[in-house]
């Protein structure tokens, strides 16, 4: 990594940290809600895999809609373009527009990141494969070069036990057909793949081989073909900040997606991947300090996809 | 120009004359369903001045919404991130979604590229300028290194005499405070703004200063600044095509903007702006076969900004 | 009319009037906002003739929205169940459902009484009428006995000057077909049929017709036949409150139609008409103290129509 | 009962009998699926007891949503005015507003017929009772002299296993903190009210108490205040018929409620309850048939409210 890179995120790092915090810690899963608000971190991995962290960079953090990409990259490499015929690919609007638009469109969901596309995304694998929990997290350690990584029970148990608005998406979803299995089978397997727990150095390495071509950068494994990279990547420029998407690509540029546990990662095609991480929310969920912190590194690296 | 984007466009222009053409007219402005159906046209022009054309590409269409690029950079330029207050950056969600999303957001336009953000932007020029439609003539003029470049009153004049969407949109919005000055004066302009005619290769050439750091290609001259210009480009990715924005990264992966005339530009960043045009348009109201080329192009160059 | 009429009247009054008035004066149309917000009247015209008022009865006030109930009255007499292919008679649901629902409906508005119904209805008037404005205008001097009743220009002026979302409604009704005549022309009747200024004795009064079968009770002339304005009726219950209709018919339980300008009118059929008058509105833009004062007769007079 | 509405109802059902029958049979609930969709009965019980039927008016129904005017009876009778807290007294506007509405309004329902506002009633009781399905059945059999009348299991457990879209509407309330208990025991509870079986004698007999101040006919008995019943009848002539409600006042002018089973039933009040059953809908989920015939008795009786 180029000295540059370095001090652009020493800079951002510093500016961020010294500024007031001003969101809210996501409340609505209980165990979430538990979580050091201090806590500031940012790691930044080349496609060369060289990489640089500052802050709580190697602590870890539940990477929540994260995920939805990770599911989605399986999905799509396994069924192809197939998958779009129950699943949009346009941005939701607003944040009421999930259920607004869903009973308009007849339970297809606006794109694979708002909820009820990751749900119907996990009816996909559930449906194609032998066990999709299971597959999933081998899929996830493959491609994160980390074997050891598990489902969170304590996150996911909180979330089974408080989830109404995702049983109401997905038993929504079903009463339209577009939903094949059981919703509560279903919903086990969606609040296990949100569950997940990485750190932001583990986050970024493992979303490098969305800047590389779709080739994992550890051992140059073809993790999906690169036309289906470059159209992951326009999906999270277009709809991976629910309904603040367009001021990310406004102010950011790049292709990323946001999780409600305080998680944001970010791609610059061909360069890095950068992952950051600060528990507090603004207003549309998305990490309020991991926002400016992006946006600060984009700004003085001029380096937007733009 | 190398070769092979000659090759490129050439092999997409042809497969796509050889399709079957699905849409429709646009009819909701009487002048522009006069237009020949059959028309196709297509023009490249690098930032290195260097271009390249097919079919109709030298004859002349109504860009209509493709000016509210134009209009947006002149107010951005002038006033820079103020404007913000009055308009917000987000895709739209759903077509109706343009008056529902404005009762809910008590008159702000979702962005600048619906018709009720473009509205906003013409009231914006004409509070800050002493002839907003003829200085905004002068500096597409300038822009575009055409001189003589005029009006449509035809076009304009069809538009004012059936324009009751647009009226309803303006007056809804100034009930809500955010029109300065009287709805008939801001529409006289907004009308005049849509009217412009340009050829495929002239609509090119204008638009290479997005892909040049807001730099004319012609004598290197500032249109904007380049962080300005980064903006706009990302605003053109998540906002310009209705809502067909989201389809339109995920297939063809550039910042672009389309109008009912039939006409798309779109950019490819320190590389080129390409124009195509073709009158049908697909249920969205973008171009059908303008879609398809630019998908053939980009598909085959492989050179998304994803 | 029997002492115990006067007796919960004078009650209903005199609670009223002591209790704290919570509304807000109509700010929207200037010319409103100049009225002593301390009036309070009360008025009721049984069928048989007798009645008796209380408090400011004899001041006029800006029926506004009251006048709705008589164009329909005119134009159902005119053209009979033709009119509810162009108008529906559902309850709006929601304040910007007038707006959503619209757009949704192609254009059809979801009944009368709603700013949009109400505006189709001047619509159908001007075509069906050698001069709308003036027939209109005699129809209501015949039924409410009142030869020299006006409109009031300075009413009709200060909304005509403001009235933007009234002109927006129209456009986009004008855009889907369903309005014939210009805008221009069909604003200026519905604006000066709002403008009408009536005392509580005289709303009463001309409005006895609907609870006597449609007959006026001076000379029994029918104004409507007997079905048409029981219909008349069932649409001021289900509709004639704006978003607050359901809890007037479960708190009141009689047809009634209110305007901006404080007044309400309620019928109980075969027996009586009463109008209240107060100009502070509540969140709904109903008059405040007028819809405690209907509920204080209707629940000592136990004369709902349950 | 007078000779003459024997001969008016006579006349309805044979006409109604001799027109084609335009609707579809419900579909949702399976169960529901396998009635005969030719049968066709009315039942009108005066208050004085008389009482007069025709065609199947002795074969039984699923009476469906008909039970949500006395499980809205039933709590409002335990609790009072309170409920009014968690459940708005306002018409729904649209199909999908339920659950547009239902987030706009933080949870709270429009009205205790829709299904989510007949859910929170639901939940209401089993808070307030301690065996709510069971005290619920004990005040229905007391209401309708029917000492014997059961749940239908086939009828709940057929719609517990396929009633998506009303999990997702409790989970959903839920999600807003307006559902206290267990989705599943409210859903439970919900799916056995629906499934009473009542013929068109039993309905009409039943609801003669809110045509009758709240008592029983056969006993005097009070049920539910004079002014309770009449707020019930008030709700029923404003919410009783989705989003048809308007059309029914409209062309029928009582109050009334409709199930998906192809049931009605109506009151005059002070006079009489009248129950129909044709199973076939119209596309607003009311009995095609059902509302045609009691349309004709209402225009020949000149009997509606207004």
């Amino acid at each position: 990594m180029k000295s540059n890179y370095k001090h652009i995120i020493k800079n951002a790092y510093k500016l961020t940290k010294s500024q007031k915090d001003n969101g809210q810690l996501a409340t609505y899963i209980p165990e979430l809600a538990n979580v050091d608000p201090s806590m500031l971190g940012v790691h930044m991995t080349k496609v060369d895999g060289t990489n640089f962290g500052m802050g709580n960079h190697l602590d870890k953090f539940s990477i929540q809609s994260i995920a939805k990409v990770l599911s989605l990259t399986l999905a799509y490499k396994i069924l192809g373009e197939k998958i779009w015929k129950r699943i949009d690919v346009e941005p939701s609007g607003t944040k009421f527009d999930s259920l607004l638009l869903l009973e308009i469109n007849n339970g297809i969901p606006r794109n694979p990141f708002v909820n009820s596309g990751a749900i119907v995304i996990c009816d996909i694998l559930i449906t194609h494969l032998k066990n999709a929990s299971k597959e999933f997290l081998s899929f996830v350690r493959d491609i994160s070069d980390l074997p050891d990584l598990t489902y969170s029970d304590k996150i996911a148990d909180s979330e089974k036990a408080t989830g109404y608005r995702n049983v109401a998406l997905c038993n929504f979803i079903k009463s339209f057909g577009n939903i094949d299995n059981e919703p509560s089978e279903v919903l086990d397997f969606y609040f296990d793949m949100c569950s997940l727990e990485m750190n932001c150095e583990q986050v970024s390495r493992t979303f490098t081989f969305l800047a590389n071509g779709g080739n994992k950068i550890s051992d140059n494994k073809k993790i999906i073909s690169n036309a289906k990279s470059k159209r992951i990547n326009a999906l999270m420029l277009t709809c991976g900040f629910y309904d603040e998407s367009g001021e990310f690509a406004f102010k950011v540029g790049l292709p990323g997606k946001s999780g409600v546990g305080g998680g944001i990662v970010a791609l610059y095609p061909n360069n890095y991947a950068i992952a950051v991480w600060s528990p507090k929310l603004n207003p549309n969920g998305n990490s309020y300090r991991g926002m400016k912190l992006l946006e600060e590194v984009t700004t003085h690296s001029e380096l937007s996809i733009f």
